[in-house]
């Protein structure tokens, strides 16, 4: 069975804006044993979409569309789908009422134009959008006598995301055979990409039959491995073992063989230790707080803290004496070790967390560049600084520092 | 005259990458006054990519196909056009020679198989690649009777830049009439999209020179403006004049017109007016203090704040009354007012931002739901205290409870 995924939207077409729903709709289908052979982008333009739509449906088992379901002019899906297949379309009622209902919750009088959303292709299925407004749609057909499965799906991610998972997943896999496919992910942080490759390439050289392929990301490196075979616990053995093997050679460094994030492990560490984490932030902004406070149950194990941006601040919130900010710098080891030490103590957490440094593009100097950041972590017994420079602009050296300091977490928690 | 755009490689029919060179080609098209109109990726399959290109050429009047022009068995862009347009394929043997002495040149024999990248179409033009080994190719020839240029360039984006300004950008001019284009981008915060575009619909339509594009984020609507006129002064006109009518209606909820974001406009602010911030965040977690200091100097207005995720700490930094958190409650008016009040007075701020709510999934109740949050700016003399309920996933109402104070702060600040 293969696949053909369509991002409709003329927003796809500009030199700004790429489709990403791609990448999340291929690994499921994948998980499937389907192939995605075609990846089409096309405008808010009926004609063009109508031909789209023809030829994928003259080419491909399954296709995918996203976008274009919206209530305004521009969305066009539904029209374009209904017309290349020459199926027809119905406005459903009880859906216009339900749509009426949801206005009347948040108190808002509904726009005339959102009954088009409700306009439904004689056949499909209605796929409710948990997540938005727009609902989707699940039809089977024939097209040229060949069986077709089309899937209308919302462009936002997070409404896409849901529904695929939540309706159109268990609708597939009624309808393909069940293929004996494992994966597995191993992730590594604050490596550079040639390191690992060089350590780890002897390693899944050796197994042929798990596609390996590396990511590597700001201050973190990906292994997704992926085996077939002939039973499902055969596959699953498979990847198991290269990943047993990968998790050898990188030892410590490997924080997640399940695919969670750093921040998820440290949120995860910290609830099993039952401790508590405060954070005193300069060059990173809030980058860190955000991150560990991006997992659900975090309040559980973050207290919060300071983003001290200024030095009076640094002062004020973490107990900075005016003196080792004029000594050292505000950008120095004894800042950010200052920082750490004292927010956990002032915040009574059980790890504090610390970090100084030049995010840049201005305020570096010879002897400071830009890049360069000081991480501390302090537990009250124990404490770890670490001094890095980090390339790139602003928003990578922020990224990388915030990687830094929730290893030096995970690590501490270890 | 529209363009399509067709990337060729089966990794980029995987879950991990993604083809980026059409951005780079969609901008130096548009500049000509070339629309892309459809996007393809296909693997290094030779009926499907036959398929594409038969597709291809009955659509669009350029073709541009990255990829698959190596030699190895994979290669089959050349095979594939010839197939679909019915030209023949013929060996250049002066091109064969040139292979023979540049791999003479390293002391390495040349492979067999590389003499395919000597294959060209009958009728184009062998385009150098100074950048690799493989050359591209510039075919003019007739579809069903209509013009159609096939430019067949190499993957690796350095070669394919290299390759399409030096050779295909100087062709193109040749045959398009020279354009005047201009554009302009309009952001709108904190409005729906349905809302937006309801106002808006009967004002852009009454544009039908300016192509508009209305892209709908989080708590953001944008409007990408386009226009095609004789002159460039006239195209910058006719986008200025829709801003313009946009912006009347939509008045002050418009906060750029130049394509700023959110944050680089209150930064912007905040120093046209010598203003400093400072915020205390509850369930954004740092997020709207990560979003301000994003921007290279911030740190000239903002002095920082508090991550106030437990109650202590909305009572250690934020001096908010333990009285009050048991009287009405963490997430309530009175604590993000007086959140938004304290931080300011505390920090020697000139404006101050509170921001207290229920990010989810947990910790929703019937009278305080997930989604609710209250944000509240002050700057000694004025306050604003705003209830809002966003739907959607954690993330989300983060994203939207930022946004929403961001904006407050802007207008605070107009």
């Amino acid at each position: 069975m293969i696949a053909e995924i369509i991002a409709i939207g003329s927003e796809m077409l500009t030199p700004y804006r790429q489709d990403t729903n791609s990448l999340f709709l291929t690994e499921r289908l994948n998980s499937l044993g389907i192939s995605v052979a075609f990846k089409t982008v096309v405008g808010d333009h009926l004609e063009h979409l109508i031909g789209v739509v023809h030829t994928a449906a003259s080419r491909a088992d399954i296709s995918v569309l996203m976008g274009g379901l919206g209530p305004t002019q521009d969305d066009l899906t539904r029209e374009a789908v209904a017309e290349a297949l020459g199926v027809e379309l119905r406005r459903d009622h009880a859906l216009v009422t339900e749509m009426y209902k949801r206005f009347a919750e948040r108190r808002i009088p509904m726009p005339e134009n959102n009954a088009q959303q409700a306009d439904v292709l004689a056949g499909a299925v209605v796929l409710p959008n948990t997540r938005g407004t727009a609902p989707g749609q699940w039809l089977e057909t024939a097209f040229e006598g060949k069986p077709r499965i089309m899937a209308l799906l919302p462009g936002p991610p997070h409404e896409l995301q849901a529904m695929w998972d939540g309706e159109c997943m268990p609708r597939l896999r009624e309808r393909v055979p069940a293929a004996a496919i494992a994966t597995r992910i191993v992730k590594v942080a604050m490596m550079g990409e040639s390191a690992v490759d060089q350590r780890t390439a002897p390693i899944y050289r050796k197994h042929p039959n798990v596609e390996t392929t590396v990511l590597a990301g700001q201050g973190q490196v990906e292994f997704h491995l992926r085996a077939t075979a002939a039973s499902k616990g055969e596959a699953q053995a498979e990847v198991d073992r290269l990943a047993g093997e990968l998790e050898d050679e990188l030892d410590d460094a490997v924080f997640s063989s399940a695919g969670e994030s750093l921040e998820e492990i440290v949120n995860y560490y910290l609830q099993m230790r039952n401790a508590k984490v405060a954070v005193a932030e300069s060059c990173t902004g809030g980058l860190i707080a955000e991150r560990i406070t991006s997992v659900a149950g975090s309040s559980r194990s973050f207290l919060g803290g300071a983003v001290v941006y200024s030095n009076e601040l640094k002062t004020l919130f973490a107990d900075i004496p005016p003196l080792m900010l004029e000594e050292h710098g505000a950008v120095s080891r004894e800042v950010a070790l200052a920082l750490a030490e004292n927010i956990r103590e002032i915040c009574r957490a059980d790890i504090g967390v610390g970090v100084t440094g030049i995010s840049g593009p201005g305020g570096g100097s010879e002897e400071k560049p830009v890049g360069l950041v000081f991480v501390a972590v302090s537990d009250g017994n124990r404490h770890d600084v670490v001094q890095r420079r980090f390339f790139g602009d602003r928003e990578r050296v922020r990224r990388w520092a915030s990687q830094q300091a929730l290893d030096m977490v995970r690590r501490m928690l270890m």
